[in-house]
């Protein structure tokens, strides 16, 4: 087994109902998220040893299980106690839990399905120390560039197909920064890996609409109730990269960043350098409530 | 380890240097092939248990990885030899060869490389028996549905990120036909696991120009050497549905298939509804020459 890097890493890894240390955490070569990433995931933040609006993950799940035609090999309406119970006996108290669904491991390599009375699916799950509150990028905020958008157009599936926002997110690296806003006819459609916002500069919290070309972000949503909550008004609308880099303030959303703001873009400064005063307070509120309580109530319902 | 389909299968893997039965092949399933897509492949036909226009198939490969910024961990120039070997020792005589060079098992499970100093890129390979010559499909022929282009835009990369294919193959299935052909802009850019084709009124040969948008598909580029051999006039241009619904044939192409007719797409005829004579003509001429030397005698040249 080839691993070996830096901390954080997973200690064990649950495999296909068995938990077993990670060095040895094994799918066959076969299996269908190696060969065709042929499968679909989830990240959850966990804060105070508990999973953070992890309703709102399972139902994304299951919309993602659904669209590529895939049944979880558990049900799902167990899946909610199997993956507190790993994320505890882990000890992960702040961090994230990674889950993912394949196709299983079928022997003749053709793209159709295989038959899923023969082929059952992968589902592995590992759990990894993160420093989510104290996360040095709360302060120093993200700096970005814009580049195209070359991923598919089923963006509402969270697939493991990814290599996409992996060339996105490596062409931020090789431009010395941290993440890529990705640009499709003008407007910017959301990170290499996150859910983007802006501010302008009327204090109107622009965010683009979830549907097909777009993955509906958890934190994202849970961004816009406590907007809400601090009367801001929001504008449900695609936004272009020009209006992002005059606006007052840009953020991020993802579960292993939660809310945090975009400073730089294309190496225009935005607002003062800093993450904003909204920025900063969205991601106070949501620490505030997060630690306690689901912040997302209701399962969310995609349009 | 979860297997166990029909035959044909692979009976053992080379993974990393070693050779093991396939039951016992597995990779970390922190590997960012699994995890990411992250990685390219190779499929190459086998006939007289010897690999067909592989030197064409390493230039691509060669080309995909260094597009993802991806290094070999064998030396491209000693792949040829452990394929073949590999092969040779497998026993397959006629059928495919598989090959996927993955960016390794990083413990971050981040977005951008992991240093390639550190993590070591996956190599795997197995080979699968499979009628190629006397495969029902030349007589029979293909029959197609259309459907939308949903994968991403860097289509020349043969990369594992391939959720948008099966998407499309499975559609097929679905509709009880072959394969899917996708259309974008009114265009056929290629098959979901192929490439397309296509023998106008006027006896000519149309084939789209391989660009980003496009697989160069090695098995395609064949064909056209042999139609020029043929004397048939080759145009290099996108042809839509339409021209491929009115065509006197259409053909896909591909290692594991060859060459093989189009007999319907959506529900309409292609010509008398069986391979037509030209398409029979470039499967019989591959056939011989592939048999017994390279089709494609020079690397091929990507525009």
């Amino acid at each position: 087994m080839r691993t070996g890097n830096e901390a954080p890493h997973p200690r064990n890894a649950y495999v296909n109902g068995k938990v077993v240390p990670i060095a040895e955490a094994s799918i066959s070569i076969l299996d269908r998220g190696f060969l065709f990433g042929d499968g679909v995931y989830e990240v959850t933040a966990i804060l105070n040893g508990q999973l953070v609006d992890n309703p709102a993950h399972l139902a994304r799940l299951e919309r993602s299980l659904s669209e590529i035609g895939l049944r979880s090999p558990v049900p799902l309406s167990e899946l909610p106690e199997r993956m507190q119970s790993f994320v505890t006996s882990e000890g992960v108290r702040e961090g994230m839990l990674y889950l993912q669904i394949t196709r299983g491991a079928d022997t003749s390599r053709a793209f159709p399905f295989p038959d899923p009375e023969k082929i059952p699916p992968t589902l592995v799950m590992f759990a990894m120390e993160k420093k989510l509150i104290d996360a040095p990028v709360a302060e120093t905020g993200t700096r970005a560039i814009t580049v195209p958008d070359i991923r598919w157009s089923r963006r509402d599936i969270k697939s493991v197909s990814l290599l996409g926002q992996v060339l996105c997110k490596q062409a931020a690296v090789a431009a010395g920064v941290d993440e890529a806003l990705l640009v499709e006819d003008g407007f910017i459609t959301e990170g290499s890996s996150s859910g983007v916002c802006i501010l302008t500069r009327n204090d109107v919290l622009v965010s683009r609409p979830a549907r097909r070309d777009l993955l509906d972000s958890i934190t994202r949503k849970a961004a816009h109730l406590l907007a809400g909550e601090l009367s801001i008004p929001i504008e449900e609308r695609p936004f272009t990269s020009e209006e992002a880099l005059n606006a007052k303030e840009v953020f991020c959303t993802s579960a292993s960043t939660l809310i945090h703001g975009v400073v730089a873009i294309d190496g225009h400064m935005i607002g003062d350098g800093k993450p904003g005063p909204v920025t900063r307070r969205l991601r106070e509120l949501y620490l505030e409530i997060a630690g306690s309580e689901p912040v997302i109530v209701h399962n969310p319902v995609f349009p």
